[in-house]
Formats: C-alpha cells, sequence, structure tokens
C-alpha cells in the first residue's frame, strides 16, 4: 500500500499561477496571503496524509453496517472525524457570525483535494455536511441558523442531503415524500434512498435536510419544498434531547465507497418526523440549485483527488517492479524505464495537471460569482455556470481512465484487493453517477448553459481562450498555443453546430450532448495546460527541472489527450442525423 | 437480476456472412452444415443460460476458499461443471483419436461466447483446461496423450497453467522454479502465482502444465521447459492414485471473477513434485508461443462476452426504468427514450457487433491456419498472428468502456452490487491484464508483427481492405465505405510512421504501440461492421427490422466511434517525439 503524499506545490502552482487567486484581492477584506495559505494547506496535508489516508483501505474492506438500527461506521473514523472537525476545517469558509472562518471556498477545494484524495469514502461526510450547512445559510430563517450553523461549522453535528426516492432519481419533480404542517412545525412522512451518510455514530447529531410535498403543492419540480429534520429534536437549550421520528432502514451494498453509509432512511414511520421549513413553501428545488454549482464542482474535485491518489500509487510501483530489460540490454528494468508504462503515467499526470488547473479556476471564478459586484459578478455567474458541468462531468469520466491505468500499470497485482489500487477504480466509479449523472452534465451544459442563452456565454469563454492564445502564439509556448487554436477553431464550429441543434430540436440535441461536453473538456484542459507551462516557465520559484517536468505534461498532452477533441469534433459535426434517427426499436434485432 | 440470452442469431450471422465460414469448407473431411451449427449452438445456448448464467452472482459473492489445503469452490459450481463436461463440450473441437469430436475451432469459440458470457469465473476452468490440452496435444509424447488427452478431453480431469511467478509476470525469462531428472520423472520445486483455478473439488484430478528451469540451463526464455505435474499421479492402470506434492498455499482476493480461485501453488514442498516432461527441453516457451493465438483470442472472446452480457442487462433496465417525460412531454418516459441514453446504449451495441464480427474473422482465420496448406496456410498464419494482438487488445479495452457505460445507464442502482451489472465491470477488468497485458499485446502488433516482417503483413491486410472496401464503393452501402476508406488512408500513413520509428528506435517506438493498436482495432472494427451490412442488405433471412437495425449499428460506428481512430492517427503521426522524451525523472516535479 503506498502513502499519500498532499501535493501542496502543484495545488499552490494551480491555485496562483493558473486560477490568479488575486483576482480575488479587490473583493476580500483579509485577502489569503501566501504564507497563510501555505500554513492553512500544509496543516490540511497533515491531517490528509496523517490521519485520513491510514484508514482508507481499512474503511473499504471493514466497511459499515445497521446494527439496532443505528450505522456504525468503520473503525478509526469517528476519532478521524474528531480530528477533522476539532481543526476547524468544516467551517474553514463558513460564516463568521456562527463560528466560520470566513476563507474563500478556494482554500477549502484545496484542503479537500487533500481529504478526498486520502479516503473519499470518509471526505463525503463532511461534503455533505457543508452541502446542509449551505443550504440553511442560504435558506434558513436566522432562528434556524442560530440554532444549527454554529454546531454544524464546528463539525459537532453532521448534515445530510435527503432527495432520492425509489422512483426520483435524475427525475426529481417525482418527489412524493410528505410534508403537513402541525402548529409551528411539520411532519415529514417517506422513505428516501442512496442517503450519504445517513446515519453514523461520529457526531451528537444529524441534521437532514429533506425534499418533501406539502399537501396542495403544484405537481412538478415547483411544488417541493426543503426541510431540516434533525435525528435528535433540540430542547429550549438547542441541546439534542428527542429522537425524531426517522430511522435508518438498511446500508447498500456497494462497489466502492464501502466505508461511505449509503443508506435508506425512512421518515415518519410512527407519528411522522418533525420538520421546519428552510425557505419558502414549494421553492425547495431552487434551493437545491443554487447549492448545485459548489456540490456539482465538488464530485469533479472528487475526480481530480482519486486521480492522483491512484497516479501517485502506480508512479511509486512502478519505479520499484522489475520486469524485462532496459533499452541497452544490460540490467533488469523497473517497469518505468518501458516506453508503453511512461505512457500510461503521462496520460495519467498531463490529465491530472489539467484537470487541478481546471478545478481551481472553476472555484476562483465560484468565489469571484459570491464576492464581486454588477457586471464582474454577473460574468463570474455565468462562467461559473459553464465550468461547472465541464469540471463535474468531463473530470470524473478522466478520473474513470486514470484509475484505471493505475491498475493496469501493476499489471496482476492490480486485481488484487491487497494491493489497494483496485479499491481507487471502485471507489471512482460512483463519481459518474451521484450529484447529477455525467448525462445530466452534458444536458445542462448543451441546454441550461448553452441553448438557454443562444451561447453567448460560451461564446464568451472561447473568445477567452482565442485571445490568450493568440498572445501565447510570439512566445516560448507558440508552438502548443498553435495546437490549441487548431482544435479552438473546429470548436467554435461544433458550437455553432450545437446551437443549430438545440434550437431545431432540443430534445433530440441532446444526443451530442455528451460529446460536446467531452470536447469542452479536452479544449478547456488544453488551454490551461499551455496556460500552466506559460507561467512555470516563467515562475522563479521553479527549477529546471520542474520546468521540464511541465513542458513534457503539456507537450504530451496536446499530442496525445487534445488530439481526442477531434473525434467528438467529428461526432457533432457530421454525426447528428445519426443519433437523432435512433429509438428503442433498433435494439431489437 | 437480468436474464441472459445467448445471441444465437448474431453469433450464426457473424458466422456466416461475416466471417464466411465456408472459406474452410474445401479444408473439411466433414463440414459443418447449417443444420449441425445451429443445433449445436442452440444447445450451448441452453446451457449458458439456463445451467451456468444461474450461478454467476450467487458464485460472484461466495467466492472461493481453501479449507484443509483445499479449494472449495462456489455452490453449483461442480454441477454446472458436470453438466458442461457430460454435453461434450470440452472436446467439442478436441482430437478424435483420444475422444474428442474434431470440429473446427470456430466452433467451440462461438459455445465459449456463451458460457463466458453467463459467467467468467466458471468459464476459465473448462479455458485453461482446453489451454492444457492443446499443449499436450501439440508437443507431448505419444505415452503422456495416451495417458491424459482422453480423461481431460472428457472433462473428467480438468488442467491448469503455471507460468508466473512472483518475479516473473511479462518477464517469463526469470521464470525461476527448478525441474531435475530422478530416474524417468522430473522433480518440479517453486511458487506459482495468478494460477487461475489452480485447485477445485469439480474434477477427479487437475493436470498442471508448469514451466520450470532445468539444471543447467541457459538463462532467459531459452532456458525453461515444460512439465504435466498432475495433482494426483496415475496408477498402473492410468487411474488418479497418489497425491502429488503440489499445494495450493492461498487464494487471492480480487476486484472481480471472485468464484475463480486464483492460487498461489507451492510445487515440491517435500520430495519434489513428480513431472513429466512435455516436448523438448529448453523449449518450453516455444509450446508456449503455439498456444498464444488461441489464448489471447480466447480473452478476446471473454471480452466480447461480458460487454454482450452487461448491454443486455443495461438495455433491459433501459426499458423498464421510467425517468423524466417523453419528448412530446405527454408522458412519464422510459429512459431509452433519452437521446442520451438511446446514444449510450448504442454506444455499446455498435461497438459489440464490431467486435463480435472481429472475433468470428479471427476465429475463422486461426482454423484456416491449421487446416489449409501451402500459400494459404502461410497467409492465414500470418493474419491469425496479426488479427491476435487487435483481438485480446482492442476488444479487451472496449469491454472496460462498455461495461462501465453499462452501470451507468442504470444510475445509482449499477452502484449497488445487488443490481448485479457492477459484477461485469469488476469481473471485465481483468482482461486487460491477464494472458500479456494489452501494452504487451501493442507491443507485440508493432514489433513481432508489424516491424519484424517489414510490414508484409499489415500492409496485405490494408490492401484486403481496400479492395473490399472500394468494391462497395459503388454499392448500397457506398456512404459508410467511403468513411472507412477515408480513415484507412490514414492509417496507412500512420503505419509508415510506425515502421519508421520502429526501424530508428525498436525500443522508443513501442511508444506508439498502443494508439497503433488502438487505431488498428477501430478501423478493422469499421471495414467488418461495412460488410456485415452489406451481406445483411443481401441476406433473405433477416427481415427489414433487423436490417434496419444492422444500418443504425453501422452508421453509428462510423459516425462516433470510428472517429476515434482521428486522435491515434493525430497521436502517431505527430506525437512520437514527445513520447521518445519521456523518461523517469520528468515524474519528479
Amino acid at each position: 500500500m503506498s502513502e499519500y503524499l498532499y501535493p501542496i506545490n502543484d495545488i499552490l502552482f494551480s491555485l496562483r499561477s493558473v486560477a490568479k487567486t488575486e483576482r480575488l484581492t479587490p473583493y476580500l477584506e483579509d485577502s489569503v496571503d501566501n504564507d497563510l495559505l501555505e500554513a492553512i494547506l500544509g496543516e490540511a496535508g497533515k491531517l490528509a496524509e496523517q490521519v485520513i489516508a491510514p484508514i482508507n483501505a481499512s474503511g473499504d474492506k471493514e466497511g459499515s453496517r445497521v446494527e439496532n438500527g443505528e450505522v456504525i461506521e468503520a473503525k478509526g473514523f469517528k476519532e478521524a472525524f474528531k480530528a477533522y472537525s476539532e481543526g476547524g476545517w468544516i467551517g474553514l469558509s463558513g460564516d463568521p457570525e456562527y463560528g466560520g472562518q470566513g476563507l474563500p471556498s478556494y482554500v477549502a477545494t484545496a484542503v479537500n483535494e487533500g481529504v478526498q484524495a486520502a479516503n473519499l469514502a470518509f471526505s463525503l461526510c463532511p461534503l455533505l455536511s457543508l452541502g446542509a450547512i449551505e443550504a440553511i445559510s442560504l435558506h434558513a430563517s436566522a432562528e434556524l441558523k442560530n440554532l444549527y450553523l454554529p454546531k454544524m461549522l464546528a463539525g459537532e453535528w453532521a448534515g445530510t442531503m435527503n432527495l432520492t426516492e425509489p422512483a426520483a432519481g435524475s427525475d426529481l419533480a417525482a418527489i412524493a415524500c410528505k410534508a403537513t404542517a402541525d402548529g409551528d412545525v411539520f411532519r415529514i412522512k417517506g422513505q428516501k434512498i442512496f442517503i450519504t451518510w445517513g446515519d453514523h455514530q461520529m457526531s451528537d447529531n444529524i441534521i437532514h435536510l429533506v425534499l418533501a410535498r406539502l399537501p396542495n403543492a403544484p405537481d412538478g419540480v415547483k411544488g417541493i419544498s426543503l426541510f431540516i429534520v434533525p435525528k435528535f429534536i433540540l430542547d429550549d437549550l438547542g441541546k439534542p434531547a428527542h429522537r425524531n421520528d426517522v430511522q435508518v432502514v438498511s446500508v447498500e451494498h456497494k462497489m466502492g465507497i464501502h466505508a461511505s453509509p449509503t443508506c435508506v432512511m425512512s421518515f415518519g414511520d410512527k407519528e411522522g418526523a418533525v420538520g421546519y421549513l428552510v425557505g419558502q413553501e414549494n421553492e425547495g428545488i431552487k434551493a437545491m440549485f443554487t447549492m448545485m454549482n459548489n456540490a456539482r464542482q465538488g464530485v469533479g474535485l472528487q475526480g481530480l483527488a482519486i486521480s492522483e491518489r491512484a497516479y501517485q500509487q502506480a508512479l511509486a510501483y512502478a519505479k520499484e517492479r522489475k520486469q524485462g530489460m532496459n533499452a541497452e540490454r544490460t540490467a533488469r528494468a523497473a517497469i518505468i524505464e518501458h516506453p508503453d508504462v511512461l505512457r500510461m503515467l503521462m496520460t495519467m499526470k498531463s490529465q491530472i495537471d489539467a484537470m487541478r488547473s481546471l478545478i481551481y479556476v472553476a472555484a476562483v471564478e465560484n468565489d469571484m460569482s459570491h464576492l464581486a459586484s454588477g457586471d464582474d459578478k454577473k460574468h463570474a455567474i455565468a462562467r461559473t455556470a459553464l465550468y461547472t458541468p465541464i469540471v463535474k462531468g468531463w473530470i470524473t469520466e478522466q478520473a474513470q481512465e486514470i484509475t484505471s491505468l493505475a491498475v493496469q500499470v501493476h499489471g496482476g497485482m492490480g486485481f488484487i484487493e491487497e494491493t489497494g489500487v483496485a479499491q481507487h477504480a471502485r471507489d471512482a466509479r460512483i463519481l459518474p453517477i451521484y450529484e447529477g449523472t455525467n448525462g445530466i452534465q452534458a444536458i445542462d451544459l448543451i441546454g441550461r448553459k448553452l441553448h438557454s442563452d443562444k451561447g453567448a456565454a460560451m461564446m464568451s469563454l472561447l473568445a477567452d481562450i482565442e485571445a490568450e492564445v493568440a498572445e501565447w502564439q510570439t512566445s516560448s509556448v507558440s508552438a502548443y498555443a498553435d495546437k490549441v487554436k487548431a482544435v479552438l477553431d473546429q470548436a467554435k464550429m461544433a458550437t455553432e453546430t450545437c446551437l443549430t441543434a438545440m434550437q431545431k430540436n432540443p430534445v433530440l440535441g441532446t444526443g451530442l450532448a455528451y460529446s460536446y461536453m467531452m470536447l469542452m473538456g479536452y479544449l478547456v484542459g488544453a488551454w490551461l495546460q499551455v496556460r500552466a507551462l506559460h507561467a512555470a516557465q516563467n515562475d522563479e520559484k521553479l527549477d529546471e527541472s520542474q520546468k521540464s517536468s511541465w513542458e513534457h505534461s503539456v507537450a504530451f498532452y496536446c499530442d496525445h489527450v487534445l488530439p481526442r477533441a477531434l473525434g467528438h469534433i467529428h461526432s457533432i459535426m457530421f454525426g447528428s442525423t445519426t443519433v437523432d434517427n435512433l429509438n428503442k426499436n433498433v435494439f431489437n434485432r
């Protein structure tokens, strides 16, 4: 089992030189200076490496279980969660009014990269808590905020998100869970499935955020409201006191993230679970959507994180494992000396570099969308909305390939569970599914993001790429800029084709959505790779070997990863009729 | 859990109309007529569907274990193996002199597609037995053949292949297991790992084929000999009598194929395991290589089989699961009505069609290589050698994508083990690894197959494709033929680039190997897809709906799968320097 090393230098470089965190400085009361950022990430790295990573494999093996109606999590998780909470990590970017530290959320993103890489199953508990915190912060009354936020930001209470029901997965309009008024509170009844960390013993209370329907609510998504349903109802002093009518029914037996209990939750088997309305009646979906960018970018981050973890393990094995002879045939070679193994490792590394750049660029843009004002804010909101499905969809698709390549580098040992690398591939397999499947992300990109503003936000992004690439064409990175430009020109045509297809038929047009999402991922990845190289070449903090490492990564990306965009462009430009013509009957041979 | 349906019509169509089994007629004493073939495959289908498929999920859950030094396989496997043996399936293409039925091996391939799809873990036991049977048939003395083959062909005794050791995986030159003469026999000592079905209770004896080194043997692969080491040494009547000095040490805990015991085997802990030399001393590797085409094509077949199984399950789920509204927004839709789901299903289906065509084309060519004579035989040997790494490498890569897409179509349910589809993805993950990793396949293609005859065999294949495509360009499939031709022209240039790179430096050149293998897979797949469509349009047995289904598959393949070749062509044409420049130090950032 290899150790995980938090890649602090790559993260700092991405933040400063690619995502350009200085963009936020005008909007921050206390800007995050370099020393502070390094200190925070240094501590986060230690926690990830020393506390959270060591229980990853054991958690996978042990999983979690239900005993007497309570979920018992894997050994060591409670202690790790305590260390995590006491370190103040949950409240990092929380509202200082409720005990948060008020840092921009990119800092939390950088911290979470380490936590997620160290232990994806563990990381979901604080991540879902953060989602619940955000929902409450943005939409709940001051009274509810005062009651719940301080404990949640301190990590004393955890949070969950309860959306999915057996008949309502991608289609939230089908939610059937019921809420009825009962004096000042509501009574919630219904079953929820796929509830991540729906129960556990790591915190004194669990605050469930639950989507449910009030009586006479409109059909569809416009009739769904959001409720706080605590596991323990608070007493007059705000302390968890009475067990609420919510029960875990079972935990799922999954392909991966075994240590993360995925729960079937039953609300209101007896008198109805006590719930408190968050925001306005029938506006629950809107509340969910305001959290969507963070949550989806969070899953993209998981794709980066687990890819980095798997890559580190593959690299370590490739340096150590001897098979075959070196090129001079004078000695046995470590497999990293074989060109095909170098190809696999650089396929991982160069994509991880691009993914990381995109993660932090999108995170800083997301901060801009909250912190800036006026046109800057509007622009940042539109750009964030555009990045989000690419971050979630494209990065988690890449994570499938990268974690699979990490298995492959190990040969037969990769297939043996004790090696530990198969776990990363199994864990990563959930990422294209949850928080909106990648099909949903692709449709979001081509529909809600491209089609609905007639391509304005996308054209603005493509124009920014073009302008930056044009600057580089007379610089030391001109050779790579030319390669990006060649694909960019075709991507503009593909964008027009997608717009036309969506205008013609917004349902059929979504047949091109996946190819378009992947195309944009590869293109944006290439753009940011060249930006990273340009910055690296002009960065005095990097030595020649580090600069050279960047050049290899970017050259490989441009020659061996970016060309995949050609296939997607071809699909879009020449293949829309083929997709339009499909229907369920053609599978009946 | 969906049921598996043996796709007999697609298989018969592939065999007759794409692989053209009539090519073998001149060389067969008793040709296999249509009625006989249909009858055989009909029975095989029943066995796969009714006996072997039902124990697939239970076998995955239960796995196998070691008790008192013996492997206990999952429940129901012994009975299934008995049914399989008694049906005469193992001896289907075996030598009639020893009780086989002497059918061409493509019949066995078609049977095995069903067995492997039904239960990959189970199928490995007869598959490895067949490998052992082949080694003995081709290389052992008449005495050994008489002793072992009849019982093995009858399925009363199973067989295994013992190659890998802890330090000798891809690199067989590192084999250290020792053999020393002891009167008429040899004594074998050493440890073997990753031995598939190395022990079990399903047969009366297990015949291990073991690679080991004699004293004073030359170093490397030229000093390795092949031995028969039976679990039970035979008495004078040829009956299993005395326990040999071979023990299973443990079974591995793997990502997939749980029911297939992957054993650590210890030979000669006491007095040395009794072994019998197969073929000449120091020629064990040569014996292994003569089996390589069959074994590697067999793993490619597994890639097709498990893809078909996963696809069937995804298709069934997509027809049944309702989410969202139909295009007219008048009713809830089965997810198969959504364009992005149709895209996923056709990505699976069109590739499976291409993969199946390639499997049976290569299988018939393999039969030709054994049955034909003179120049025909030579040509078939070269063509088979060329197909083999593409069959193994490309098809098993596609199987990763297809089984993963099958999970994706299921959404959250796909990640839950009880759904059964995750098992296919986990099981499939071994395919790019064993029987020569796909990196080794790619290097075999660009080195041993392309470079070593200066491209002659490959040029011959490309010329055949070009000639057939030219014929189609004036037919009803001309639009698709044009698309294949466009890629073919570029593939010829990429082939020249690879040849030049290999001539310049046969080690560095292998950095292009993987892209070249994938390119050839997509191209050959497209060629055979168009051949299939051309045949389907002229096939009176197919109705209009079946013909239309073929057209959708081929159109989708040409527009959405074949374009991936463009990326690989670009990698090869413009990216060789980028790969050449890689070395282990560039990963040290």
